[in-house]
Protein backbone atom coordinates (compact mmCIF):
# COMPACT_ATOMS: atom_id res chain seq x y z
CA UNK A 1 0.00 0.00 0.00
CA UNK A 2 1.07 3.21 -0.79
CA UNK A 3 -0.64 5.51 2.45
CA UNK A 4 -0.59 9.17 2.37
CA UNK A 5 -2.40 12.14 4.42
CA UNK A 6 -3.88 15.43 2.86
CA UNK A 7 -5.31 18.55 4.34
CA UNK A 8 -3.90 21.59 5.68
CA UNK A 9 -1.48 21.79 8.88
CA UNK A 10 -3.68 20.50 12.44
CA UNK A 11 -6.32 19.34 10.12
CA UNK A 12 -4.48 16.76 8.24
CA UNK A 13 -6.66 12.86 7.18
CA UNK A 14 -5.38 9.52 6.17
CA UNK A 15 -5.42 8.48 2.21
CA UNK A 16 -4.52 5.68 0.64
CA UNK A 17 -3.45 6.30 -3.09
CA UNK A 18 -5.36 3.73 -5.59
CA UNK A 19 -4.01 1.94 -8.58
CA UNK A 20 -5.00 4.40 -10.94
CA UNK A 21 -3.24 6.75 -8.76
CA UNK A 22 -5.82 9.24 -7.23
CA UNK A 23 -5.55 9.74 -3.29
CA UNK A 24 -8.63 8.49 -1.62
CA UNK A 25 -10.15 9.54 1.62
CA UNK A 26 -9.26 6.85 4.24
CA UNK A 27 -10.81 8.97 7.68
CA UNK A 28 -13.46 6.71 7.46
CA UNK A 29 -11.45 4.02 8.53
CA UNK A 30 -8.33 5.28 10.32
CA UNK A 31 -8.29 8.46 12.58
CA UNK A 32 -4.74 8.95 10.95
CA UNK A 33 -1.28 7.43 9.24
CA UNK A 34 0.25 7.02 13.04
CA UNK A 35 0.68 5.26 15.80
CA UNK A 36 -0.84 1.92 16.43
CA UNK A 37 -2.58 2.28 12.72
CA UNK A 38 1.11 1.64 11.33
CA UNK A 39 1.29 -1.71 13.20
CA UNK A 40 1.28 -5.26 11.78
CA UNK A 41 -2.73 -5.54 12.44
CA UNK A 42 -2.84 -2.03 11.87
CA UNK A 43 -2.19 -2.05 8.73
CA UNK A 44 -3.48 -5.83 7.56
CA UNK A 45 -7.16 -4.00 8.65
CA UNK A 46 -6.11 -1.09 5.83
CA UNK A 47 -5.30 -4.20 3.60
CA UNK A 48 -8.91 -5.24 3.62
CA UNK A 49 -10.45 -1.63 2.51
CA UNK A 50 -11.82 -1.70 -0.97
CA UNK A 51 -9.86 1.32 -1.96
CA UNK A 52 -11.75 1.85 -4.87
CA UNK A 53 -15.29 2.60 -3.01
CA UNK A 54 -13.53 5.62 -0.95
CA UNK A 55 -14.09 8.98 -1.87
CA UNK A 56 -11.86 10.40 -3.98
CA UNK A 57 -9.92 13.19 -2.69
CA UNK A 58 -10.03 16.64 -4.11
CA UNK A 59 -6.80 17.06 -6.33
CA UNK A 60 -6.26 20.29 -5.41
CA UNK A 61 -6.10 19.16 -1.62
CA UNK A 62 -1.80 19.62 0.43
CA UNK A 63 -0.52 16.55 0.39
CA UNK A 64 0.54 16.67 3.77
CA UNK A 65 3.51 14.85 5.24
CA UNK A 66 3.05 11.23 4.99
CA UNK A 67 3.53 10.28 8.90
CA UNK A 68 1.08 11.96 11.31
CA UNK A 69 2.23 11.85 15.31
CA UNK A 70 5.73 11.51 14.80
CA UNK A 71 7.26 11.34 18.11
CA UNK A 72 10.79 11.35 17.18
CA UNK A 73 12.50 12.12 14.10
CA UNK A 74 15.97 10.13 14.37
CA UNK A 75 18.60 11.14 11.71
CA UNK A 76 21.41 8.47 10.97
CA UNK A 77 24.96 11.10 10.18
CA UNK A 78 27.92 10.19 7.74
CA UNK A 79 26.35 7.13 6.70
CA UNK A 80 27.28 7.46 2.97
CA UNK A 81 31.04 6.67 2.74
CA UNK A 82 31.13 9.04 -0.22
CA UNK A 83 29.41 11.80 1.49
CA UNK A 84 31.21 11.66 4.96
CA UNK A 85 34.21 12.25 2.30
CA UNK A 86 33.06 15.01 0.57
CA UNK A 87 32.27 16.44 4.22
CA UNK A 88 35.85 16.15 5.51
CA UNK A 89 34.73 13.97 8.24
CA UNK A 90 36.15 10.71 9.03
CA UNK A 91 34.12 7.50 9.01
CA UNK A 92 32.01 6.94 11.86
CA UNK A 93 33.36 3.74 13.77
CA UNK A 94 29.47 3.80 14.86
CA UNK A 95 26.51 5.02 13.81
CA UNK A 96 25.91 8.99 14.35
CA UNK A 97 22.75 9.91 15.77
CA UNK A 98 21.05 13.27 16.28
CA UNK A 99 17.52 14.48 15.91
CA UNK A 100 15.60 16.61 14.52
CA UNK A 101 12.77 18.48 16.04
CA UNK A 102 9.60 17.20 15.19
CA UNK A 103 8.04 20.57 14.18
CA UNK A 104 10.36 20.48 11.26
CA UNK A 105 8.28 17.69 9.56
CA UNK A 106 6.23 19.29 6.44
CA UNK A 107 4.78 17.95 3.74
CA UNK A 108 6.67 17.16 0.32
CA UNK A 109 5.56 20.03 -1.80
CA UNK A 110 5.52 22.33 0.94
CA UNK A 111 7.52 25.44 0.62
CA UNK A 112 11.33 25.33 2.50
CA UNK A 113 12.44 28.10 4.84
CA UNK A 114 15.65 29.82 4.62
CA UNK A 115 15.83 30.61 8.18
CA UNK A 116 16.89 34.25 8.88
CA UNK A 117 21.04 35.02 9.16
CA UNK A 118 21.43 31.07 7.02
CA UNK A 119 24.50 31.64 4.53
CA UNK A 120 24.87 27.72 4.23
CA UNK A 121 21.08 26.14 3.84
CA UNK A 122 21.69 22.22 2.11
CA UNK A 123 19.83 19.90 0.85
CA UNK A 124 19.99 16.04 1.83
CA UNK A 125 17.53 12.87 -0.05
CA UNK A 126 17.04 10.16 2.70
CA UNK A 127 15.56 7.11 2.91
CA UNK A 128 12.49 7.09 5.87
CA UNK A 129 12.26 4.67 7.51
CA UNK A 130 8.82 4.25 9.26
CA UNK A 131 8.30 2.52 12.60
CA UNK A 132 5.33 0.09 13.06
CA UNK A 133 5.99 -1.34 16.66
CA UNK A 134 7.87 -0.80 19.58
CA UNK A 135 11.73 -1.88 19.28
CA UNK A 136 13.86 -2.27 22.13
CA UNK A 137 16.87 -3.98 22.66
CA UNK A 138 15.88 -6.19 19.33
CA UNK A 139 18.56 -7.94 17.19
CA UNK A 140 19.56 -7.17 13.83
CA UNK A 141 17.66 -10.69 12.39
CA UNK A 142 14.66 -9.33 14.08
CA UNK A 143 14.91 -5.55 12.80
CA UNK A 144 12.74 -5.36 10.21
CA UNK A 145 9.80 -6.91 11.94
CA UNK A 146 9.31 -3.83 13.28
CA UNK A 147 9.45 -1.62 9.84
CA UNK A 148 5.88 -0.02 8.50
CA UNK A 149 6.96 1.06 5.70
CA UNK A 150 9.45 3.86 3.82
CA UNK A 151 9.28 7.01 2.53
CA UNK A 152 11.57 10.09 0.60
CA UNK A 153 12.92 12.36 3.36
CA UNK A 154 14.71 15.56 2.58
CA UNK A 155 17.00 16.20 5.62
CA UNK A 156 17.68 20.03 4.95
CA UNK A 157 20.59 21.46 7.21
CA UNK A 158 21.93 25.09 7.67
CA UNK A 159 25.58 23.78 8.08
CA UNK A 160 27.11 26.71 9.88
CA UNK A 161 23.69 26.49 12.33
CA UNK A 162 25.13 23.10 12.46
CA UNK A 163 28.82 23.19 12.64
CA UNK A 164 29.54 26.52 13.61
CA UNK A 165 27.56 27.26 17.09
CA UNK A 166 28.68 24.99 19.79
CA UNK A 167 28.46 21.82 19.19
CA UNK A 168 25.48 19.32 18.51
CA UNK A 169 24.19 19.20 15.82
CA UNK A 170 20.30 19.75 16.47
CA UNK A 171 20.73 23.61 15.29
CA UNK A 172 20.68 23.15 12.08
CA UNK A 173 18.72 20.64 11.69
CA UNK A 174 15.45 21.55 13.16
CA UNK A 175 14.29 24.59 11.41
CA UNK A 176 10.27 24.85 10.25
CA UNK A 177 10.23 22.94 7.21
CA UNK A 178 13.14 21.44 7.32
CA UNK A 179 11.87 17.99 7.34
CA UNK A 180 9.39 17.15 3.98
CA UNK A 181 8.73 13.78 4.47
CA UNK A 182 6.53 11.95 1.37
CA UNK A 183 4.63 12.02 -0.91
CA UNK A 184 3.76 8.56 0.52
CA UNK A 185 4.22 6.10 2.96
CA UNK A 186 5.25 2.74 0.40
CA UNK A 187 4.38 -0.25 3.05
CA UNK A 188 7.42 -2.84 3.57
CA UNK A 189 6.14 -5.28 1.09
CA UNK A 190 5.74 -3.12 -1.45
CA UNK A 191 10.14 -2.64 -1.07
CA UNK A 192 11.75 -5.17 -2.28
CA UNK A 193 15.35 -4.50 -0.93
CA UNK A 194 15.71 -1.12 0.79
CA UNK A 195 19.45 -1.60 0.12
CA UNK A 196 19.10 -1.13 -3.59
CA UNK A 197 16.88 2.19 -4.26
CA UNK A 198 18.16 4.58 -6.17
CA UNK A 199 18.09 8.04 -5.06
CA UNK A 200 18.29 11.82 -6.77
CA UNK A 201 18.32 15.54 -6.17
CA UNK A 202 17.84 18.51 -8.21
CA UNK A 203 17.75 21.95 -7.48
CA UNK A 204 16.72 24.63 -10.15
CA UNK A 205 17.22 21.45 -13.20
CA UNK A 206 20.77 20.37 -11.74
CA UNK A 207 21.08 17.04 -10.66
CA UNK A 208 23.47 17.26 -7.32
CA UNK A 209 23.22 13.69 -5.53
CA UNK A 210 22.73 10.62 -7.33
CA UNK A 211 23.23 7.90 -5.61
CA UNK A 212 21.70 4.42 -4.31
CA UNK A 213 20.69 3.11 -0.88
CA UNK A 214 23.30 0.12 -1.93
CA UNK A 215 26.01 2.32 -0.58
CA UNK A 216 24.98 2.82 3.00
CA UNK A 217 27.75 2.18 5.54
CA UNK A 218 24.97 0.80 8.27
CA UNK A 219 21.96 -0.53 6.67
CA UNK A 220 18.11 -0.12 7.73
CA UNK A 221 18.33 -3.82 10.36
CA UNK A 222 21.98 -2.46 11.76
CA UNK A 223 20.32 1.12 12.33
CA UNK A 224 17.47 -0.02 14.24
CA UNK A 225 18.92 -2.91 16.34
CA UNK A 226 21.27 -0.28 17.13
CA UNK A 227 19.10 2.27 17.76
CA UNK A 228 17.08 0.17 19.75
CA UNK A 229 19.97 -0.29 22.30
CA UNK A 230 19.81 3.46 23.14
CA UNK A 231 16.37 4.79 23.28
CA UNK A 232 12.91 2.82 22.69
CA UNK A 233 11.66 3.03 19.15
CA UNK A 234 7.66 3.50 18.77
CA UNK A 235 5.15 3.52 15.81
CA UNK A 236 5.53 6.64 14.10
CA UNK A 237 8.89 6.61 14.42
CA UNK A 238 10.75 8.04 11.64
CA UNK A 239 14.46 7.29 10.87
CA UNK A 240 16.25 9.16 8.32
CA UNK A 241 19.20 7.16 7.30
CA UNK A 242 21.59 9.00 5.97
CA UNK A 243 22.56 11.22 2.28
CA UNK A 244 24.69 9.94 -0.24
CA UNK A 245 27.11 12.54 -1.85
CA UNK A 246 26.40 15.56 -3.59
CA UNK A 247 25.18 18.12 -0.82
CA UNK A 248 25.70 21.54 -1.20
CA UNK A 249 28.54 21.71 1.09
CA UNK A 250 30.38 19.29 -1.07
CA UNK A 251 30.39 21.27 -4.18
CA UNK A 252 33.54 22.87 -4.89
CA UNK A 253 32.88 25.98 -4.41
CA UNK A 254 30.11 25.11 -2.28
CA UNK A 255 26.69 25.54 -3.35
CA UNK A 256 23.68 26.72 -0.61
CA UNK A 257 20.36 27.27 -1.23
CA UNK A 258 18.56 30.63 -1.31
CA UNK A 259 15.02 31.92 -1.86
CA UNK A 260 13.43 31.62 -4.60
CA UNK A 261 14.79 27.89 -5.56
CA UNK A 262 13.43 24.60 -6.53
CA UNK A 263 14.15 21.68 -4.94
CA UNK A 264 13.38 18.46 -6.18
CA UNK A 265 14.14 14.67 -5.37
CA UNK A 266 13.05 11.46 -5.20
CA UNK A 267 13.53 7.34 -4.30
CA UNK A 268 12.99 4.71 -6.21
CA UNK A 269 8.85 3.18 -5.41
CA UNK A 270 8.40 5.70 -3.03
CA UNK A 271 8.11 9.30 -5.08
CA UNK A 272 9.04 12.62 -5.96
CA UNK A 273 9.00 15.84 -3.62
CA UNK A 274 8.91 19.18 -5.08
CA UNK A 275 9.94 22.16 -2.98
CA UNK A 276 10.15 26.17 -3.69
CA UNK A 277 12.20 27.78 -1.36
CA UNK A 278 11.40 31.24 0.67
CA UNK A 279 12.34 33.56 2.93
CA UNK A 280 11.57 32.87 6.99
CA UNK B 1 -1.07 26.70 40.79
CA UNK B 2 0.51 23.49 40.74
CA UNK B 3 -0.71 21.02 37.73
CA UNK B 4 0.15 17.12 37.48
CA UNK B 5 -1.00 13.92 36.11
CA UNK B 6 -1.93 10.69 37.89
CA UNK B 7 -2.37 7.29 36.35
CA UNK B 8 -0.41 3.94 34.79
CA UNK B 9 1.51 4.71 31.32
CA UNK B 10 -0.82 5.16 28.57
CA UNK B 11 -4.16 6.14 30.57
CA UNK B 12 -2.88 9.33 32.36
CA UNK B 13 -5.09 12.05 33.61
CA UNK B 14 -4.56 15.83 34.51
CA UNK B 15 -4.91 16.84 38.45
CA UNK B 16 -4.74 20.05 40.40
CA UNK B 17 -2.90 20.08 43.57
CA UNK B 18 -5.46 21.53 46.50
CA UNK B 19 -4.48 23.76 49.00
CA UNK B 20 -4.36 20.69 51.07
CA UNK B 21 -1.72 19.21 49.52
CA UNK B 22 -3.99 16.22 48.03
CA UNK B 23 -3.99 15.52 44.47
CA UNK B 24 -7.56 16.37 42.27
CA UNK B 25 -8.99 15.05 39.60
CA UNK B 26 -8.93 17.36 36.72
CA UNK B 27 -10.35 15.36 33.95
CA UNK B 28 -14.13 16.86 34.01
CA UNK B 29 -12.38 20.26 32.61
CA UNK B 30 -9.20 19.52 30.47
CA UNK B 31 -8.36 16.38 28.57
CA UNK B 32 -4.94 16.44 29.52
CA UNK B 33 -1.69 19.21 31.00
CA UNK B 34 -0.64 18.98 27.66
CA UNK B 35 -0.78 21.53 24.47
CA UNK B 36 -3.24 24.41 24.41
CA UNK B 37 -4.41 23.68 28.04
CA UNK B 38 -0.87 25.19 29.07
CA UNK B 39 -1.71 28.41 26.84
CA UNK B 40 -2.74 31.58 28.54
CA UNK B 41 -5.70 31.28 27.87
CA UNK B 42 -5.90 27.42 28.65
CA UNK B 43 -4.35 28.25 32.31
CA UNK B 44 -6.93 30.92 32.91
CA UNK B 45 -9.63 28.48 32.52
CA UNK B 46 -8.34 26.23 35.05
CA UNK B 47 -7.52 29.04 37.70
CA UNK B 48 -11.56 29.64 37.67
CA UNK B 49 -11.96 25.89 38.85
CA UNK B 50 -13.15 25.36 42.35
CA UNK B 51 -10.56 22.67 43.47
CA UNK B 52 -12.17 22.26 46.46
CA UNK B 53 -15.04 20.55 44.72
CA UNK B 54 -13.13 18.16 42.64
CA UNK B 55 -12.75 14.76 43.82
CA UNK B 56 -9.40 13.37 45.52
CA UNK B 57 -7.20 11.45 43.27
CA UNK B 58 -5.94 8.06 45.32
CA UNK B 59 -3.69 8.58 47.59
CA UNK B 60 -1.71 5.63 45.92
CA UNK B 61 -2.39 6.31 42.16
CA UNK B 62 0.68 6.32 40.50
CA UNK B 63 2.04 10.21 40.11
CA UNK B 64 2.71 10.43 35.98
CA UNK B 65 4.56 13.07 34.32
CA UNK B 66 3.61 16.57 34.95
CA UNK B 67 3.26 17.82 31.22
CA UNK B 68 1.76 15.29 28.98
CA UNK B 69 2.17 15.11 24.72
CA UNK B 70 5.73 16.68 25.01
CA UNK B 71 7.24 17.11 21.84
CA UNK B 72 10.38 18.04 22.05
CA UNK B 73 12.32 17.96 24.88
CA UNK B 74 15.10 19.76 24.85
CA UNK B 75 18.08 20.05 26.97
CA UNK B 76 21.08 22.25 27.54
CA UNK B 77 24.24 21.38 27.87
CA UNK B 78 27.19 22.60 30.86
CA UNK B 79 24.96 25.80 31.40
CA UNK B 80 26.50 26.28 35.15
CA UNK B 81 29.88 27.28 34.71
CA UNK B 82 31.67 25.16 37.62
CA UNK B 83 29.42 21.79 35.85
CA UNK B 84 31.56 22.59 32.98
CA UNK B 85 34.74 22.96 34.66
CA UNK B 86 33.82 19.53 36.69
CA UNK B 87 33.62 17.81 33.03
CA UNK B 88 36.60 19.19 31.63
CA UNK B 89 34.92 21.00 29.17
CA UNK B 90 35.30 24.66 27.82
CA UNK B 91 32.53 27.09 28.93
CA UNK B 92 30.75 27.28 25.54
CA UNK B 93 30.50 30.68 23.82
CA UNK B 94 26.50 30.11 22.80
CA UNK B 95 24.26 27.62 24.34
CA UNK B 96 24.65 23.58 23.73
CA UNK B 97 21.55 22.49 22.64
CA UNK B 98 20.71 18.84 22.24
CA UNK B 99 17.86 16.63 22.38
CA UNK B 100 16.32 14.08 24.96
CA UNK B 101 14.00 11.21 22.99
CA UNK B 102 10.68 12.02 24.35
CA UNK B 103 9.71 8.24 24.93
CA UNK B 104 13.06 8.57 27.95
CA UNK B 105 10.15 10.81 29.86
CA UNK B 106 8.85 9.16 32.99
CA UNK B 107 6.89 10.19 36.21
CA UNK B 108 8.92 11.59 39.12
CA UNK B 109 8.44 8.21 41.40
CA UNK B 110 9.17 5.78 38.27
CA UNK B 111 12.39 3.21 38.72
CA UNK B 112 15.03 4.33 36.56
CA UNK B 113 16.56 2.05 34.25
CA UNK B 114 20.03 1.55 34.00
CA UNK B 115 20.54 0.48 30.89
CA UNK B 116 22.45 -3.03 29.36
CA UNK B 117 26.07 -2.66 29.05
CA UNK B 118 25.79 0.76 31.24
CA UNK B 119 29.10 1.55 33.11
CA UNK B 120 28.59 5.25 33.21
CA UNK B 121 25.02 5.98 34.45
CA UNK B 122 24.71 9.72 35.64
CA UNK B 123 22.11 12.23 37.25
CA UNK B 124 21.73 15.98 36.57
CA UNK B 125 19.08 17.87 38.38
CA UNK B 126 18.11 20.64 36.13
CA UNK B 127 15.04 23.00 36.60
CA UNK B 128 12.62 22.26 33.35
CA UNK B 129 10.63 25.21 31.50
CA UNK B 130 7.59 24.60 29.79
CA UNK B 131 6.42 25.90 27.27
CA UNK B 132 2.86 27.49 27.25
CA UNK B 133 2.30 29.01 23.48
CA UNK B 134 3.94 28.95 20.39
CA UNK B 135 7.66 30.88 20.01
CA UNK B 136 9.44 31.43 16.70
CA UNK B 137 12.00 34.17 16.76
CA UNK B 138 11.25 36.15 19.80
CA UNK B 139 12.97 38.75 21.07
CA UNK B 140 14.62 38.08 24.86
CA UNK B 141 12.16 40.91 26.50
CA UNK B 142 9.07 39.00 25.66
CA UNK B 143 10.31 35.48 26.17
CA UNK B 144 9.07 34.33 29.67
CA UNK B 145 5.39 35.25 28.09
CA UNK B 146 5.59 31.96 26.60
CA UNK B 147 6.32 29.61 29.85
CA UNK B 148 3.37 28.10 31.29
CA UNK B 149 5.92 27.00 34.45
CA UNK B 150 8.66 25.11 35.67
CA UNK B 151 9.35 21.12 37.02
CA UNK B 152 12.08 19.80 38.30
CA UNK B 153 13.74 17.22 35.72
CA UNK B 154 16.45 14.54 35.97
CA UNK B 155 18.75 14.60 32.95
CA UNK B 156 19.93 10.95 33.34
CA UNK B 157 22.78 10.69 31.16
CA UNK B 158 25.05 7.28 30.38
CA UNK B 159 28.35 9.35 30.31
CA UNK B 160 29.74 6.20 28.11
CA UNK B 161 27.05 6.41 25.68
CA UNK B 162 26.82 10.13 25.44
CA UNK B 163 30.79 10.62 24.53
CA UNK B 164 32.95 7.38 23.50
CA UNK B 165 30.32 5.70 20.76
CA UNK B 166 30.67 8.33 17.75
CA UNK B 167 29.76 11.80 18.21
CA UNK B 168 26.39 13.79 19.19
CA UNK B 169 25.31 13.22 23.14
CA UNK B 170 22.04 12.32 22.49
CA UNK B 171 23.11 8.48 22.39
CA UNK B 172 23.40 8.82 26.42
CA UNK B 173 20.19 11.00 27.23
CA UNK B 174 17.62 8.66 25.36
CA UNK B 175 17.24 5.56 27.53
CA UNK B 176 13.67 5.01 28.67
CA UNK B 177 13.25 6.69 32.49
CA UNK B 178 16.25 9.00 31.68
CA UNK B 179 13.94 11.85 32.16
CA UNK B 180 11.80 12.34 35.25
CA UNK B 181 9.30 15.24 34.92
CA UNK B 182 7.75 16.27 38.15
CA UNK B 183 5.77 15.91 41.00
CA UNK B 184 4.49 19.10 39.44
CA UNK B 185 4.29 21.91 37.41
CA UNK B 186 3.97 25.26 39.21
CA UNK B 187 3.02 27.69 36.99
CA UNK B 188 4.84 31.08 36.46
CA UNK B 189 2.85 33.49 38.56
CA UNK B 190 3.92 30.41 41.52
CA UNK B 191 7.83 31.18 40.98
CA UNK B 192 8.95 34.87 41.51
CA UNK B 193 12.48 34.08 40.12
CA UNK B 194 13.47 31.25 38.49
CA UNK B 195 17.07 32.48 38.69
CA UNK B 196 16.99 32.16 42.27
CA UNK B 197 15.97 28.88 42.85
CA UNK B 198 17.83 26.38 45.39
CA UNK B 199 17.86 22.44 44.06
CA UNK B 200 19.74 19.27 45.08
CA UNK B 201 20.20 16.14 44.63
CA UNK B 202 21.20 12.70 46.73
CA UNK B 203 21.84 9.18 46.25
CA UNK B 204 21.65 7.16 48.86
CA UNK B 205 21.49 9.89 51.21
CA UNK B 206 24.71 11.47 50.01
CA UNK B 207 24.56 14.98 48.66
CA UNK B 208 26.24 15.35 45.36
CA UNK B 209 24.03 18.53 44.01
CA UNK B 210 23.56 21.59 45.78
CA UNK B 211 23.25 24.16 43.34
CA UNK B 212 20.97 27.36 42.18
CA UNK B 213 19.43 28.59 39.26
CA UNK B 214 21.49 31.82 40.09
CA UNK B 215 24.19 30.42 38.80
CA UNK B 216 23.12 29.37 35.18
CA UNK B 217 25.28 30.79 32.19
CA UNK B 218 22.23 31.24 30.16
CA UNK B 219 19.26 32.22 31.83
CA UNK B 220 15.67 31.23 31.09
CA UNK B 221 14.42 34.18 29.10
CA UNK B 222 18.04 33.71 26.97
CA UNK B 223 16.95 30.31 26.02
CA UNK B 224 14.03 30.63 24.76
CA UNK B 225 14.46 33.31 22.67
CA UNK B 226 17.95 31.45 21.47
CA UNK B 227 16.34 28.61 21.03
CA UNK B 228 13.58 29.67 19.57
CA UNK B 229 16.05 30.90 16.20
CA UNK B 230 16.74 27.49 15.67
CA UNK B 231 13.15 26.03 15.82
CA UNK B 232 9.83 26.54 17.08
CA UNK B 233 8.67 26.10 20.86
CA UNK B 234 5.21 24.48 21.36
CA UNK B 235 3.12 24.32 24.19
CA UNK B 236 4.25 21.59 26.03
CA UNK B 237 7.49 21.66 24.80
CA UNK B 238 10.09 21.57 27.97
CA UNK B 239 13.24 22.88 28.04
CA UNK B 240 15.75 21.40 30.79
CA UNK B 241 18.39 23.99 31.59
CA UNK B 242 21.62 22.57 32.52
CA UNK B 243 22.96 21.03 36.14
CA UNK B 244 24.58 22.39 38.58
CA UNK B 245 28.35 20.79 39.82
CA UNK B 246 27.94 17.49 41.19
CA UNK B 247 27.18 15.00 38.93
CA UNK B 248 29.11 11.54 38.77
CA UNK B 249 31.27 11.83 36.52
CA UNK B 250 32.86 15.14 38.24
CA UNK B 251 33.17 13.20 41.24
CA UNK B 252 37.23 12.47 42.09
CA UNK B 253 37.16 9.33 41.64
CA UNK B 254 34.18 9.02 40.11
CA UNK B 255 31.22 7.59 40.93
CA UNK B 256 27.98 6.20 38.79
CA UNK B 257 24.68 4.74 39.42
CA UNK B 258 24.46 0.52 39.98
CA UNK B 259 20.70 -0.98 40.28
CA UNK B 260 19.35 -0.82 43.69
CA UNK B 261 19.98 2.74 44.35
CA UNK B 262 18.00 5.72 45.62
CA UNK B 263 18.09 8.85 43.86
CA UNK B 264 16.48 11.77 45.44
CA UNK B 265 16.47 15.17 44.32
CA UNK B 266 14.38 18.85 44.34
CA UNK B 267 13.80 22.38 43.06
CA UNK B 268 12.78 25.05 45.84
CA UNK B 269 8.85 25.51 45.36
CA UNK B 270 9.07 22.82 42.81
CA UNK B 271 8.96 19.62 44.97
CA UNK B 272 11.14 16.72 45.22
CA UNK B 273 11.44 13.26 43.12
CA UNK B 274 12.50 9.52 44.64
CA UNK B 275 13.84 6.97 41.88
CA UNK B 276 15.11 3.58 42.56
CA UNK B 277 17.37 2.43 39.92
CA UNK B 278 16.62 -0.81 38.63
CA UNK B 279 18.30 -2.90 35.92
CA UNK B 280 17.03 -2.55 32.69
Amino acid sequence: MKLTRFGNPGSEKPAIIAADGTRRDLSGTAADIAGDVLSPAGLRRLAEVDVSALPTVPEDARWAPCVGGVGKMICIGLNYADHAEESGMDLPPEPVIFFKATTAICGPYDDVEIPRGSSKTDWEVELGVVIGSRAKYVDQANALDHVAGYCVVNDLSERDFQLQHSGQWVKGKSHDTFGPLGPWLATADEVADPQNLSMWLSVDGHRYQDGSSKTMVYGVSHLISYLSRFMTLEPGDVISTGTPPGVGAGQKPQVFLRPGQKIELGIEGLGTQTQRTVSA
